[in-house]
């Protein structure tokens, strides 16, 4: 038997070899059938107990996971969705039938979508609809699957993917799927090698039993011969190997190939992430970001409960500092009761301090925690989206007027400084013009403005490029003011990550670099390749 | 009886003084009603005959007037607005009930809108409303006004502004209304005063007799004691005598007050509009759209009626330069059958030169009629939202294989020279390294990707500044590039009508300059002021 060469699109980076495990989608029928009421109330019930799963499942995991179950459960909670299920029902369908037809019409609707962000979230859809099947027709529709698989099939569901201990080795090859989807940046998150797009996965019957898979390159190959095996054993030892020199300089500070010293800050969503860390692996913490705090179904968060966050994570970082970014909503991020609905291009509507300032009561809250906050570290402020020096010297005010009331209620309290993201291009341009404690780049919008080209829209992602020479002539134009200015800029948008930018971004002066912890390890080998 | 003063905000400049007009929207009640079946035919008849009225009436005007029509008469063939009128016909009610409840439902979602935008259009749904039921009911709803009055209601729809000849000197004052309606823009085309969002008009009963109307500041004086009036027409007969002086410069070249020449170009989005001007009144033409050619429901143009408009706009510049753009179609401007549908930021999306690229079949019968065109007159070709020089080469390869194309034909042909728009920050920070034959600002969208603020979205208004330093800056970096590389730059964003940004335009080393017909006098007169 002769081996099988797929190429696909590489979704998560890494080499793995394992034993094919297949996905099975199969959902058995529904025993018995009541009449459209029982069906109804059959209907309901499965839809209401599969949300109380998805928020069991929520209170297991945290960050980007835990928020992509709660879009789980809010697509569950649209009625929109049941609409066309119950009225089936009542027409005499049985409510598995009736459930199935109505979830796949919206499926297909999605994998139609021109863009590619809606396709990406096709495998909720199917989540989503397995889960009420399972719920049904009292049946575990998600296979087993054992953690240093190789798992294959058509697409994978993030119910699927968080079923799996990841740790053991396994990885991820897809007939379709998408790198935008929940399942890859979950997969990114947990460093499983994921490969998708490798068209219909072509044997009849019984599987492939080994297969490799290069996750950097996009490749996938099914029965190796022992040669090919032996070869690709070879890059894996060496990649470990790599990887373990790699993971040996993740406490020690990162210094450049002639000796520069770089600061490497964490990226935090959500203060669960750092539970597990140690902080000697950072500088400090360049971007914690505030919107966990908003979403899900709990309504705003009081002065009290952000308190408690906020100092959670200052007492983590050991005096080391911390850069709190106050409340980014709106963009790519609405809120409710908070952002706008109905904006024709979000990314350049009221989003970030626009929205802040246009809320005072919701900012005030947060200006008044996190000054709170201040007290038990090394705490700075940081204001999204800022455009012209009037929103910074409005938020100063209202940061001013914060701590003045605090003070004067005897609450322990203290004023931090306040600086600004660099992602506007106005703002990259007249830097100088800011009165800023420090300046933190934004690379992902300061890329889409600049470019003029959304990262979420497929057909222009050529051209939203973080190393085109406009965007780092705007980061070094940021650098050139910060130097002339006296104060701090760092980055922390993903090209941070990007390890074949670092030169690049060192060039421009850089020395402060923010990332998510995943990331650090990888950062700082290749600060160490630079010449600066 | 008192002066009854009342303050809104402007939507088209200028002062005016005459009669009280007051808009009457009742609709007389149908006199008789059928079946159902009859009903929903008379209502089928009614539908289709507004839509042929507004045909009727687009083949009277043209430009802007004719695109707000059509998007009319788009609104009337959308299914989904007539259908829950023919499901209360259906019910029994009768036709005009039923077509004023159904229209009445979606008005008032257009006026609770979010955004300026929708709540903007409101007002071209109560013309439909009314033509319609004008067509039930065998009644002219519309009244009579004499072009001197000044026209009072809550809001006026575009056909009743089109159905009066504003050049005898009325104007407009609205209790509600929006400056960012389609009235107000064809008020500021055609020289009309306008103010709108006065609040409830304060009479019952008999209106006041006479307006004094401030289109600059926003203010209506209704019923004024007679100093007020005085007052009032002296300021009128100053800004007369001003604009007699403004328009005596009309015909002659333009010069800075130091004797600088300044050229002023014109933007063209239909060639009807030039059909009454003197080629002498400007140095040539800095922007033809060619957007117009793709609108409506005409289908895709082909190469030769594409040649004909182009060949006709040639001839009448007399060799004065011609600048035609390539489709700048996505964006805000959706084509059927060109442009993708759902972005969710079109304006960073798939538009302009990368539709063009994306969609060659249609780019490659544009540059084909272009090259012909070329052969008539000084003709040059521009690439809308150009952001990487790859697109300008990509296009250039494109525009040269057509050309040999052509030759080969024995086809006449010549090849126009290729310039880039620069719009997107990226093509302004990095001017020097595009191969292109000119550069033309286009300051809308510049100023909107600067400062990360679309210009639709009345929320960040103020954010979306043309003047702002950093807008300034990208302008003054292509013109440096410019001088460089030894090629013309231009400016043909909105930006070049508003006078009290000429002198910094002039400042940046800006000395073209292109402005829709009606601002060429006013510019001229505002560049005569300025000290280079």
């Amino acid at each position: 038997m002769g081996e099988i060469h797929l190429t696909g699109h590489p979704a998560s980076p890494g080499l793995a070899i394992g034993p094919v495990a297949v996905l099975t989608t199969e959902v058995a029928g529904r025993a018995e059938k009541g009449d459209p009421a029982q069906e109804a109330a059959a209907l309901k019930a499965a839809i209401e107990g599969a949300a109380a799963e998805l928020a069991d499942l929520i209170a297991t995991v945290h960050g980007e996971a835990a928020e992509i179950l709660e879009f789980q459960v809010a697509m569950l909670g649209d009625d929109a969705l049941a609409e066309g299920a119950y009225e089936a029902v009542a027409g005499g369908t049985a409510a598995d039938e009736a459930w199935r037809a109505a979830l796949e019409a919206e499926i297909s609707g999605y994998r139609a979508a021109d863009e590619e962000y809606f396709r990406a979230r096709a495998a909720d859809l199917v989540d989503i609809r397995d889960r009420v099947l399972a719920g049904l027709n009292g049946a575990n529709t998600i296979s087993e699957i054992s953690g240093d698989s190789i798992v294959t099939g058509d697409d994978i569901s993030p119910s699927t993917f968080l079923a799996v201990d990841w740790t053991r080795g396994g990885a991820i090859a897809l007939a379709s799927g998408s790198p935008s989807s929940h399942v890859a940046m979950l997969a990114r998150s947990r460093g499983a090698p994921m490969v998708v797009g490798l068209g219909p996965l072509p044997w009849n019957g019984q599987p492939p039993s080994l297969a490799l898979v290069d996750g950097d390159a996009g490749t996938v190959i099914f029965d190796p011969q022992p040669e090919t095996r032996r070869l690709f054993e070879h890059r894996m030892a060496a990649a470990t190997a790599a990887q373990i020199a790699v993971d040996a300089g993740r406490l020690k500070p990162a210094l450049t190939a002639d000796g520069k010293r770089i600061a490497v800050m964490l990226n935090v969503a959500a203060p669960e992430e750092l539970a597990s860390l140690d902080p000697a692996i950072c500088d400090g913490i360049g971007l914690v970001r505030t919107e966990f705090l908003f979403e899900g179904s709990r309504g705003l968060p009081g002065e009290d409960a952000q308190y408690q966050v906020y100092r959670r994570i200052l007492e983590w970082a050991e005096e080391r500092p911390v850069t709190i970014r106050t409340l980014d909503a709106g963009g790519d991020k609405p809120i409710p009761g908070v952002t706008v609905d109905g904006e024709r291009n979000p990314f350049l509507g009221l989003r970030g301090i626009r929205l802040s300032l246009a809320r005072p009561e919701v900012f005030r809250v947060q200006l008044r925690a996190l000054c709170r906050a201040a007290v038990h570290g090394t705490l700075k402020v940081m204001l999204p989206m800022v455009a012209v020096p009037s929103e910074l010297d409005r938020a100063n005010a209202m940061l001013g007027a914060e701590f003045a009331a605090l003070s004067a209620e005897g609450i322990a309290c203290a004023r931090p400084p306040l600086g600004i993201m660099v992602e506007v291009p106005s703002a990259a341009l007249c830097a100088d013009d800011f009165d800023a404690a420090f300046y933190s780049i934004g690379s992902n919008d300061l890329t889409q403005y600049t470019m003029a080209a959304a990262r979420d829209i497929g057909a222009v992602a050529d051209l939203n490029d973080a190393g085109h020479p406009a965007v780092l002539a705007l980061i070094a134009r940021t650098v050139e003011a910060g130097l002339k200015r006296g104060v701090e800029v760092s980055l922390c948008g993903d090209a941070a990550a990007d390890t074949r930018l670092t030169n690049a971004l060192l060039a421009t002066g850089l020395t402060i670099l923010s990332v998510s912890p995943i990331a650090v390890a990888r950062l700082k080998a290749a600060i160490a390749g630079v010449t600066a």
